[in-house]
C-alpha cells in the first residue's frame, strides 16, 4: 500500500466519466463551453467574484501566480521549506525572470506575521538589495500544518503594511479547509489571500489545477503567461471538466475529508511518534530505521524524511480498511 | 461541421480507453511503469535509440527543443510564418532567456538550405550581431506542405556546416509522414534532424505531445527545464498513456491517413481554388467574403486567412461522410 | 584618417578636466554631488521635469529604456536596420526578459505612424501573438536621417491611441537637435517621446550615456534594473562629471555641430553618390570597390556597406582641415 | 575623514594619467591596441595563459563568470553573506537566467569545503531540486577575511569532486595577495580557481575591474554575454588604460599595501573591540550608539554593521597621517 504521496493516487471516478462526456469538438485553447463555466464556478465556491484559469501543474500555478505578484527585481518571501523553494526546480526564478526566494523559518513550515516583519525589517530600502514583493504560503503546509484564518489574516495585514501581494499555495488546500470546517472564502480573500493555487491533482484530478485570483488585475498578464510557458492547451476543456467535476457536489471536500480521515488513522495509531500535530493528510512521524524496514518489509510504503523521520500520506481513495493494516503494523513496532 | 483546427477535434477512443487503464496508483512524474516505456517505444518507430518525454503541448515541447539548441544569446533561423514566430506568444524567448527568432522567408512556410545560407552569410561574425545555433523547420508546414526527405537533408547538409542544431516541429507530423508513406526515420535523423516535436493532440490525443532527442545528448538538460517549466506533471503517466496508444498499432498513422484523406477530398471540390497543393491535412483556398459567408451559413466553420483567403483543416475523426457536405458546397460555389 | 565611426573618437578636453577634477572622494554609486545635478541640469536642457540616470553605453541606455516599457510577453515595434535589432547582441531580449522586436520597414531606417499601423493591424489580438507595448526610433537614424517634430508626433499620436510607449535612442541625438535647430523638447517630450536614450560617448565623451525619462513614473524600476544589471558603478561622479561637462555651455551641440559640418563637406564632394540626404554626421555613398581600394591607400578608413557602398562618419573632433583631404579625395575619384 | 567605503575613493594619479595618454583615436570596443595587451599582461601576472575581458564593476564581472559557470536551472553555492547574495540587487539571477544561489554560513563568511559538502550531501539528485553547479567564494571576504591557498584548494578539490566550477570574487583580491605575500597564482588557478572577478575600482582605478578566466574555455561565451548586457563600451580602451597602468609596477599591490596598513593601524587602536580579525582593509569593530557617536561627531564617517557594530575600511589614498587621527580617537574611547 502506498503512503508515499497523494500525487500518485488514481483520478477519481467522476472525473474519469466527466474526461469522457468532455469527449465532442470545441472550440479550442479556452474558449469552450466549460472553461466559459469556470469563473462562475469558482466564483459561486468562494461567494466573491473572481478570474480562473487551468493549468496543468501546482508548479505552474504557483509561477504563474507568482510572476503576476513580483517584478524580475523583486522577490518573495516563504519558508525554507516550502515547495516553491525545494521541489520545483527553480520555477518561480523561470517565470519570474530571476526574482529571489526570500527563505524564512517557522514550525512545521508555517510562515508568520513576525517572520515576515522581521525579514523584511532587516532589508536596506536601497537598489543594492532586493526588495520584496509578495509574501508565498502554503496552506496545508509542508508538514500538514494548517493555517486558521486569523493567521492567514496576520500575515495579510503584514502585507498591506509592507504593499506586498499574498499568495496561498493550495496544492492541499481542499485538506485544509475539510480540517478547518470553515468556508473556503473565510481562509483565503476574506483573510486578504491575492491569488490562490487551488490544488485538485493529488484530491482526485488527473492534469488540473486551478489559479484562482481574488484581484482580478493580477490575472489580465497571466493569460499571456500561461500561453507563453505553453501551459494553454488545446483542448482545454479536459482540464475544465476536470475541475467542475471536482466542484460538483463538493467532490473536492468529500475527497479531502477522506484522505484526511485516513491520516488521523494514522496519526491515533502513532500518537506517540508524531512530529507535528496531524491537520491535514500528511502524518510524520519518529521512525528508527528498523522500524522502517519492518514497515517496508510489511509492504507499506513511504518516504523517508532525514534521519529516524518518516512522511506517510493519505489519499482520497484509501479508505479505512486500506489504513487499518498500516495503523496496526505502526501501533505493533 | 468544424474545419476551424484539428486542435479541436475530439480524443480517439483508444486513448481515451489508455486512460481508463492507466487509472490506478503507480509512481508519480515519470516513475510510473507507462513513462518508462516511452523511450522503447518511440526507438522502435524510429529505429534508432532515442530519447523521449512527454509534454502536454506542442509550445512546450518546440522550446524545449530550442532551449536545448541554443544559448540566451544566439538565435533560431525560422520561417517568418513558423508556428514558433506567429503564434506561441513569444515562447521560444520564455524557454530560451531572449534567444532572437531569425525570420526568413520561402514559399508554403518552407525554408530552404539557400535561404539558410544566405542569412547566416548577412550576419557578421562578430559579438554585435546575435549569432545563429540552430534551425527549425516545421514538416508538415503551417501551409500543409510536407518536407521530403531530400528537402530536410539539404537544410541539415547547411547546419552540419555551419555548426546549427536542427529542430523539427511535428506538430503535424504524422500527416507528413502519411503523405511521404516513406519510414519516419527517413525524414528525421536520417536526414539530420537532431530533436523533433512529435505532435499527437492534433492527431486524437488529448494533452500528450512527445519531445523526441535524435541526439541524446541534447536531452540530459531537458529533464530539468522541463520541471522548471512546471511540465512534470505529476500523474505523467496518463500522458505516457496517450502516446503508447496512439503508437500501438500505428494508430497515429491511420488517424493521420482519415485526415488527410478529408483534405484530398476538399482539394478536389476546390482544385482550382488552391493557393498551395494540398499534401497533409489543411487546404488554403481563395474564398471570397460572400462565398466565405456561404459557406459558414451552411453550417461550415474555418478560418480566415487574409483577405480573400481561407483555411479549412481536416481532422482524424471526420470521415468520407462528414466532408461530402462541404466538398459539395465548395464545389457549388 | 579615420572615417570608421564617431564611437572611436577621442575624448574631448572639457571632459577630461572634469573627471580631473571630479578626483576627490566623494559618496559611492550615485550619492554623490555631481550626480545629484543631473537630475536638474537635464531638466533645465528640457525644460521640464525629468528623471535621469548615468549608464556606461547606449545599448545598456537603450534595454533599460525598452524594460521600462515592455514587459517579457511583449514586444517593441523598430526599424528592421535599427541598432537594438542589428547591433546589441540580443541586449533588448535580455534586459526586458526576452521581449520580442517587432520590425518594420522604411527608408533610411526610419519608422513612420503609417508603419506602426499596418504593423499592429496585422497582429490578431488574443493570447497566441505577441503583442506590441512599445515604438522605438532612431533620431538621427542609423542611415543619418533626421526625424522632424512633426514626424515623431505622428509616430507618438498613433502609439498614444494604441496605449504603446515611445522610446526614442538618441546616440546621435546632438547631431539631431544640432541639425534641426530646434529646442531639444521640441523632437522629444513635447512631441511625445517618453523616454530618451540621449548618447554623448560618440559626440566626446568617454562613458557616459544618459537616460532621460519624460514619463517619471518609467524611472523608478529602472534604478533597480540597473544596479542589477552592473550598471551602477560604485564611483559615478566620474559619469556625472562627464555628463555636466557636455552640457556646460551646450558642448553637446557644439560638437555635435562640428561632426556635421564635416559631414556636410563630404556631401558636398561625394553630392552625386549620395545613397541618403545628409543631415547629420554620416554618409553613405556609392563606391565601387576600386574607388574603396583607392581611398583606403590614401590612409582614409571607413566601412563598407553592403555591395558598392560605404558608409563614412565624421566625429566631433575633426576639423575642416581634416575633412578636406577626403573630400578633396572623393571629388577625384 | 571618511571610513565609509574604499569604493569612493579618488582615482589613483597614475591611472589619471593613462587616461590622458590614452585619449587618442583607436579602434572601438575592444578591437584597441591597449585592450589588446590585456591577456598577456594578466598572463604574466599569473604566470599561466589567461583570458580577461574588462567590465565597468564588479557585479557585472561575478554575474558574467556565474553565467559562464552555471545554467538557469542550475545554482550557485555561496556564503549567506557573499556580495552576490547581499548587495548585487539580484545580478546573478538576471545574468545566468534564473539560477538560484544556495547560501551556507561560515564565520567571517568563509566558505569551508566542509559547508560546501554538507551543502551538497543535502540535495536529492533529481530534477525537483535545484543542482549545483559552481562555488563562489570572496577573497578578502566580506568581513576582511583572507582565504589561504590551502583554504581555496580544499575548496576546489571539493568542486573538482562534485563537478562544480569555483569562482572567486576579488573585488578585494589585491588585499588579499597583499597580506599573503603570496604569488597571485598560489591563492587562484593554482589552488584550482576557474574564474577571477580581479577588483581595481576600490584599490586606485575609477571604473575597470577585469575578469580572468584560468578555463579560458569558460571565457568565449562570455565575450557575447558582455555585449549582451551593454557592457562592451566602445570606448574600451579607457577601460584597458586604467588595468594596464594599475598592473604596471605593481601599483595594484603598491596601493593595497596602503589600505591594509592603515587597517592595521586602526586595529592596533582598536584591538579589543575587534570582531574579527584584521587581514585586508576592513576593520569589524564593537562600537555603541554612544562611542558611534563620537566618532561621528568628529569627523569620522563609516558604516553601522547591526546593532553595537561598525564596520570601517580603509583606502589606498589613506596616509599614516589620515589614519593617526581615527585611530587615536578610537583608542581614546
Amino acid at each position: 500500500m502506498r503512503f508515499f504521496s497523494d500525487n500518485a493516487a488514481s483520478v477519481h471516478p467522476k472525473v474519469m466519466d466527466a474526461l469522457a462526456q468532455a469527449n465532442e469538438q470545441d472550440t479550442a485553447y479556452d474558449g469552450d463551453a466549460l472553461s466559459a463555466r469556470l469563473n462562475g464556478a469558482f466564483s459561486d465556491i468562494f461567494e466573491t467574484e473572481v478570474e480562473t484559469m487551468w493549468v496543468a501543474t501546482g508548479t505552474a500555478a504557483n509561477s504563474l501566480a507568482l510572476a503576476a505578484l513580483c517584478q524580475p527585481y523583486q522577490g518573495v518571501i516563504c519558508h525554507e521549506e516550502a515547495h516553491i523553494e525545494q521541489d520545483e526546480a527553480g520555477a518561480p526564478g523561470f517565470y519570474t525572470g530571476g526574482a529571489k526566494l526570500m527563505l524564512v523559518g517557522g514550525e512545521g513550515a508555517k510562515v508568520s506575521a513576525q517572520t515576515v516583519n522581521d525579514y523584511c525589517a532587516a532589508i536596506r530600502d536601497d537598489v543594492h538589495q532586493v526588495q520584496p514583493a509578495a509574501v508565498s504560503i502554503t496552506n496545508a503546509t509542508e508538514y500538514g500544518l494548517v493555517y486558521r484564518p486569523d493567521e492567514v489574516a496576520a500575515v495579510a495585514e503584514t502585507c498591506t503594511a509592507r504593499g506586498l501581494g499574498l499568495h496561498m499555495d493550495g496544492a492541499r488546500f481542499a485538506n485544509a479547509v475539510a480540517m478547518l470546517g470553515c468556508h473556503p472564502a473565510e481562509v483565503t480573500w476574506k483573510a486578504g489571500v491575492d491569488v490562490l493555487s487551488f490544488g485538485f491533482v493529488k484530491n482526485g484530478g488527473m492534469s488540473a489545477e486551478a489559479l484562482v485570483f481574488f484581484d482580478k488585475d493580477l490575472a489580465r498578464d497571466s493569460h499571456y503567461r500561461r500561453k507563453r510557458a505553453g501551459h494553454l492547451q488545446s483542448k482545454g476543456r479536459y482540464l475544465a471538466a476536470q475541475l467542475l467535476a471536482m466542484l460538483d457536489g463538493d467532490l473536492w471536500l468529500e475527497n479531502a475529508r477522506a484522505a484526511n480521515a485516513g491520516a488521523q488513522m494514522i496519526a491515533q495509531a502513532a500518537r506517540k511518534r508524531l512530529l507535528y500535530p496531524v491537520e491535514a493528510n500528511e502524518v510524520f512521524i519518529r521512525l528508527s530505521a528498523s522500524e522502517a524496514e519492518t514497515l517496508r518489509r510489511a509492504g507499506f510504503d513511504f518516504y523517508d524524511w532525514g534521519e529516524g523521520q518518516a512522511r506517510l500520506v493519505t489519499s482520497w481513495n484509501q479508505s479505512a480498511a486500506d489504513i487499518q493494516p498500516l495503523a496496526t503494523a505502526i501501533a505493533a513496532l
